[in-house]
């Protein structure tokens, strides 16, 4: 069971939330407290898009527009760069993500997040019997995209899957065919259930978040609650001071100790932040 | 916390004690069971004894008598290359150990066991406030052993500290020395509690292993059961057929699932494994 | 340009091999002597066979036949660990590789050797434009093998399309077709050379080499004399003494400083070393 | 033979230093081109000060003035982060350092820069017969400043050992006495040359550049010419528009290609880059 967090809103720190609050994403990743699968020791990556915007000016070789990444083997706890950037690196969006494989090896590029030109993924759960799906889900793939498939865990391909399937242009559709081909693929191979997933994804201007899994027993996703009710609830806290009413975090277990900051996204849901309202929505898999 | 398993007996694979019982070593370092700091993913090391007496015939460039180290950074449970060399090792006498860090750099330096020529030293505890009595400690290690110390640990400083105060030739007196000296200059900076140790050390023929606290709250050690208490408690089990009546395992928590398999070390004790009668006796540190 | 070494014949220390001729493999890995890329630092791998007789009746939990690997992806020069095992590991048969990326990630799962059941697999060289063709050579691949592809390099794709062509049961020519598949597939594409290869693979028994390449300009790739010529040359040097007259030993560049001790393959050519007469034979790739 | 850079003026992206030029610093590290000891595969670090004013609004952990680090053990050329953190990273003020080892672990505790406070420090060189000074010149260390020392190089005693005589007062005198006190010990020990040293050290503000060793056959160190020169010489080139006037580089080896662009440091010298006219002068050992 991986860990993940996904950032909206003024621009912060990244330490913010990967550090401060207590318990800390990092903290949960050390010391389990749910569960057999709790110890997010196989490895970590965060990913963010382009500083503010007097950065911006900066001529960076990919564009400001393309995410930075910085993903380890190591487990998150103990990695020094890890600690050092997060203190000096400031964004409106950025993913963090902390691994425990199920199986896959433990390398930079079967940690999360995913890069492709803009886009950023990140996965928590799994394509059961993935070793029997694989060649057919690979063969789905666009065969442009194919060779930029890097390491060899199922959140990748689902994202090549989910880019195959038209991503860039209408995200919730692309992942709700994305996850119809994976299901139709494992009932034709006598998968019953095979799709569990938490998936965040973003273009760097906004933020898709989804919740689903084939049994509809799905891993936990939260979403933070309106920075507005948490100024009400909190007035004196100053970890609300100078943010947007736009800040959102989505997290698939809460982090700190603020009782009524989180919201649980419904079973089968989607949901997007951006400028203006969020939307939630359901969750419907069809089969492309 | 951390993790160590120290075996003496017949010949046998690493993997025999490392992966197989169930719960193994492995199992217990990822799968926190029994505490806050109960994971030891911070790095790993295993070190063992010349094979079997075929294999002494064969040139090795430090001597036969110098026991192999196999130390890594990663968490045990990922390393593919330990996995590797479990099933293809065997030893007579080895020790394998799990490190969660108080503190200091997870690197290979850092890794237990420690070797100086043909001894073996492994460690769980710490001293407290280390920083503060890091500089004496140093220093009261014999110049000649200084330029050695290739880690940052207090483990390290204890075994070099040993070391200069006779282990290779009285191993209990000179662990016994080694404790006095450092709950000495601990008391001198005002320290209360300086100590807090199981420890194993061996030069290849004997086994010596320590359970010791400044505060008479010792962290746990066991010693497996006579062999043949075993076959008389499990006489179906193919586990203990084949083992030579001395073969013994010490361990900082029990593995496998044997009812009346481990027995406990007394608080300040210390025992030694060796061919003929084992022994068990009091430690009392002595000012050097 | 990786660098590898195959070893067959008497058992000896890896070490003999890896560190202590002058150069030794490792020594060239580092200093670059012949060229821009001759600097190998991008992982490294060994695999062996069940070490002497005398071993073969420990049970072993994937049987005594199946090769054991060490593989990291830090430079070899700086492995202790490599140093440790080099020094206490005897084999009879055993595969040393060091690799120097030609563009996919320095990662375990991408170093050489390969391992399939009993069979090892090494490869220096490349196939060109490998992007392009991957995904035509990854469907060829038999689908119950595709998903024990757990790298991203040209070389395992090779070696599972070969054993998708036979390898097991008629190594040269399964190699032969490999080779014409690739081509084919990479003219197909417009790609003029597809491939570049010396590659080393071995049942346990039996030892093949291959030297060959699209433009019949091939790497090198040499094998050792006869030991009782090197013994008539070297009558002093007790590095021939107690070896057996079938020893072996094949090499992508010479090792140590013998005048004399070693021969090049042929352009487009496979060696074979066995018990009895040694073979070498024309390369010739066929299409499917 | 480490290789170090050094960089105060306009904020720039790093890789504008580290990977633009042709041939660039990490170009240099791989292809080995002057020296049997060229390749520089043993490690890496960046250090850099808090970016643009903008920046520094930002409330940093640790405050704006300390620096940020980076390191990592594997080569440099291999590092996926540090090209992401090169592309997305400005700095008005900066240090990398590529390291060849002289013997000490690869471990992130022995890369280079080194920090203490607002201080960054590196070298490219030896303390000759280490082992031999190494507790002489521990004992020396401020007792305050001992337990800062986390790695085993000779290169943090040096620092260490100038941070004692005086480092953040008078940083010339502080280094003249940390080298006299190095050739005094290293002399009381029968070491002819104890010293070979190019060194780099920061407090944000200033830079200051030494370039000595014992027998006056120092490592070269290089300075940029100004900027109105090189945009003299080069009037069309890009890589010298909007760089103030008062930006230098200092390099172990020169970078890119620019004739005319480099100036050698005089033997036994050091130069300060500071806001106003720079300076240079001789450096003469002191024994404290």
């Amino acid at each position: 069971m991986c860990r993940w967090l996904a950032y909206s809103g003024s621009p912060i720190l990244l330490e913010e939330l990967l550090y401060r609050p207590s318990p800390s994403l990092i903290d949960q990743s050390l010391h389990a407290q749910m569960g057999a699968e709790a110890t997010n020791g196989d490895g970590f990556g965060v990913g963010w898009y382009g500083l503010d915007t007097t950065m911006r000016d900066m001529p960076d070789t990919r564009g400001p527009d393309v995410p930075v990444l910085f993903r380890g083997v190591e487990p998150a706890w103990n990695d020094q760069n890890l600690r050092e950037l997060a203190r000096s690196t400031s964004s409106g969006l950025f993913f963090a993500h902390l691994r425990a494989s199920t199986g896959s090896p433990v390398q930079q590029t079967n940690c999360h997040p995913f890069r492709h030109d803009r886009w950023l993924w990140m996965h928590n759960g799994l394509i059961r019997d993935f070793a029997l799906l694989k060649r057919d889900l690979a063969l789905a793939v666009d065969p442009a995209l194919y060779p930029s498939i890097e390491g060899s865990t199922d959140s990748e391909v689902m994202f090549h899957l989910a880019l195959t399937f038209g991503l860039t242009d209408d995200p919730v559709a692309a992942v709700e065919r994305m996850v119809g081909f994976v299901e139709a693929t494992g009932r034709r191979h006598g998968v019953e259930h095979p799709v569990q997933m938490t998936v965040a994804t973003s273009d760097g201007e906004r933020l898709w978040s989804f919740r689903y899994s084939s049994e509809h027993q799905s891993r936990t996703l939260y979403v933070s609650a309106a920075i507005s009710t948490l100024r009400n609830l909190y007035p004196d806290n100053p970890a609300f001071v100078g943010l947007s009413d736009e800040t959102r975090v989505v997290v698939s277990e809460p982090v700190g100790s603020f009782a009524g900051a989180w919201q649980p996204f419904p079973e089968s849901s989607y949901g997007i932040v951006q400028p203006g309202d969020d939307v939630i929505g359901d969750f419907r898999p069809r089969e492309p």
